[in-house]
């Protein structure tokens, strides 16, 4: 299992690289004392410099009342070994039970933002909301800028994903409990 | 390699699905006789019913000009086997030279808009752009309404990805020419 000591800092620079490749993510918010996670797969970069990032977020959500009322949120990436954790965030509501005591799910603190860190991801990304009402309301999109990035250098260094062991893979949702972890890496030389 | 005569007809309510575990694609347009075809990383769904998706096209886009003249594209996902000619379209463009005989890629009649689809892809979406101009210029956000989709039928039926030949997997960019393969499924079942 992952831990918030593996975690290092990241360039901003090299904050896009850590959503490139399409995984599943965590978003945390707080603020007023409560705090939220859940799970979203519509995530992807939006920018390089400065590093920003576009995730859909349903308008139920208590994950995105906490975002909207603090400007904030973390993207985090899950390992394989907390799959099962992460499903079951996407499958609660915050609204009626405390999704970290009962996920098993770890909230940890960020440097910048208010909303935490989630324990056991192989990498985080702090944002700050970067306030887009049409989008938001019409299609349950926000923008953040990324402000700060963490990774597990087990499996992410020199900007580069390296996965040696299977249960730090990031994973891949497609539908009904059914992930792929990410597979072999290739590389191809631009002729 | 794939071609045109293995991808099958796709239901709009399974289009996301297509997109959802974070591939890389292919973005392919038509207007006035010309076409074109480049790479994004930068894609995802963003609604199931209608069917949407957003992706990130540069200013500079050829692909992008002929989209805004056309008012559609098509998202093509690539299998393994032609990662080569994706990494090309993504670093040449087609101001400059025909993609399409340069690069090997070969363009396929489309059912319900002028962009093709692109053959060795495992599946393919039809789009019509829904019109957001803000989006678009400040963020070369563009949003696309799913038309029609289609996919190779060897690898996706039953609306689940099924991957037994390496050479048909999806494909997840990382940077500089490094790719992952999509690797293997696993199942959690939420309690």
């Amino acid at each position: 299992m992952t831990s918030k000591s593996k975690l290092t800092p990241v360039e901003l620079k090299l904050a896009t690289s850590l959503l490139n490749h399409g995984p599943i993510v965590l978003v945390s918010s707080a603020h007023g004392g409560k705090q939220n996670v859940m799970t979203a797969a519509w995530a992807m970069p939006l920018d390089f410099v400065p590093p920003k990032v576009a995730v859909v977020i349903g308008r139920e959500s208590f994950t995105r009342e906490l975002m909207e009322a603090s400007g904030a949120f973390v993207l985090s990436i899950p390992a394989k070994a907390i799959a099962d954790k992460v499903l079951w965030a996407g499958s609660h509501s915050g609204r009626e039970v405390d999704k970290f005591s009962e996920s098993g799910l770890v909230a940890l603190p960020a440097s910048k933002v208010s909303a935490p860190l989630i324990d056991g991801c192989v990498a985080c990304l702090e944002c700050k909301v970067i306030a887009e009402p049409h989008n938001q309301q019409q299609y349950d999109l926000f923008f953040g800028e990324v402000v700060a990035a963490w990774a597990d250098p087990r499996v992410f260094s020199d900007g580069q994903w390296q996965f040696n062991d299977d249960s730090l893979r990031t994973i891949h949702y497609t539908s009904q409990g059914n992930f792929f972890a990410i597979g072999e890496p290739f590389r191809v030389d631009d002729k």
